[in-house]
């Protein structure tokens, strides 16, 4: 373990760079993981880090000290005082520790897309981003596409907010979908406001789905709307008809999950 | 409408003091309140504004024009350039309009509490509460209790993402929770991770429940846990077996919704 103390160490820029620019990310392929939970998943997966670095506060945590120990001696771990942990970190509440790893290569769109799975177009808010993840997974999906104008699905804010849905399923950026789902055989369900759609409750939702979730405000794209075989919307009873696309996302995949469990 | 430059003036100052700290809101009692949609949201629900403030780029909105317009003359306008705006604004992505507004005399609790309502137990971040608030107001919950370590409801960001639910249903904090329910004869649920809960989808929701939703990570306190007549999890078939507090309270709610629909 090495102990770094100044701003100017080489390996402290590049965190910082790794940690804040999303351009120094995919020129350079890596990016940062913040915390012991996140950082287990990604060993779960098989994933393999570059690098270490802990604060003077987080190494005198078992459960870091521990984590360190299953990484083994062939990552270097870096040491520094709380204050430039802070400085290189993400996140708005270091945990301490964190760790570098490559992102995965582009992905290959699957031959045939089957099953269901989540479309999410231009939702640029990391916490949703990750959280919309996150609700996926944990409903058993595993594979989600996203369009262009999304957040960058591997960054440190998103990564966290997915606590792990990462690594359980596959994260497709940059997806024509259009051409992506042109022979897909299930239902493909938009959410909508309007009153001539379908309640969500009202669906039969027997066989695969393919959901599409659009940034809130600006809705989905009317190109992903035409796509749309269903319009679906969730009854509101309340005087505030309103939802965050997380949200609304969580009801319609657990919907499925309890029409199909 | 009187024009300003400087960081100096008094009125930037005190605009700026109520954005970024809680303390000075709870001081004078006043809060901010960002963006068209809130303000009109406010509006419809009767809530008068004591100053108004707009950017250089926000006064070019019609939009904004027309809300300043509804307000009338007997409310303050000061305009801003843009900058100057982005510094007195809580929020990440400022909207060129701002309001303030007292705060709500401390209300005070029901003589019975009734109906269903949500409970939220030392839930601090900002975006995660205004969330929970906007899904239980679009549930069509009228009554949420938060507990001592929760973040300020009327804060500018927790505003912010409840949308307007703030004003569709009574918000009261820093409650006693076990006595505010000592005589609840609704079902009180909580989510639990353990097994031994029920599924919440074998669950009968007819009649009220007092929907309790901890902290992620530390979860509910033990007295709450105490508390609760139903211990409830969500069934989830994907590998990653964890979801946003947020998200979760969503997937409850509206279970209930559809259950009573």
């Amino acid at each position: 373990m090495i102990a770094i103390q100044s701003r100017d160490n080489p390996l402290v820029k590049r965190i910082h760079a790794l940690s804040t620019s999303g351009r120094e990310r995919r020129k350079t392929g890596l990016t940062v993981l913040d915390g012991a939970h996140l950082m287990a998943a990604a060993l779960d997966a098989g994933i393999v880090f570059t690098q270490i670095v802990v604060s003077d506060t987080g190494l005198a945590r078992e459960e870091h000290q521990a984590l360190i120990a299953r990484v083994g001696a062939q990552c270097p771990v870096a040491c520094l005082p709380d204050p430039l942990f802070a400085h290189v970190s993400a996140v708005e509440s270091p945990s301490g520790l964190l760790a570098l790893m490559a992102m995965p290569a582009l992905d290959v769109l699957p031959a045939m897309v089957n099953g269901s799975l989540i479309v999410l177009d231009a939702v640029q808010d990391a916490g949703n981003l990750g959280t919309l993840l996150r609700t996926a997974s944990a409903a058993g999906i595993r594979l989600a596409l996203l369009t262009e104008g999304c957040a960058q699905a591997w960054s440190p804010r998103v990564l966290r907010a997915g606590m792990g849905a990462h690594f359980q399923m596959q994260v497709l950026e940059h997806v024509d979908v259009e051409t992506a789902l042109a022979g897909y055989t299930g239902r493909i369900a938009a959410t909508v406001l309007s009153a001539d759609s379908q309640s969500l409750f009202a669906l039969d939702l027997a066989g695969p789905t393919a959901w599409l979730f659009g940034a809130e405000g600006q809705g989905l794209s009317d190109s992903l709307k035409n796509l749309a075989t269903t319009h679906v919307h969730i009854p509101m009873p309340g005087r505030l008809e309103s939802l965050n696309v997380a949200a609304a996302a969580a009801i319609c995949l657990f919907e499925q999950v309890r029409q199909n469990g």
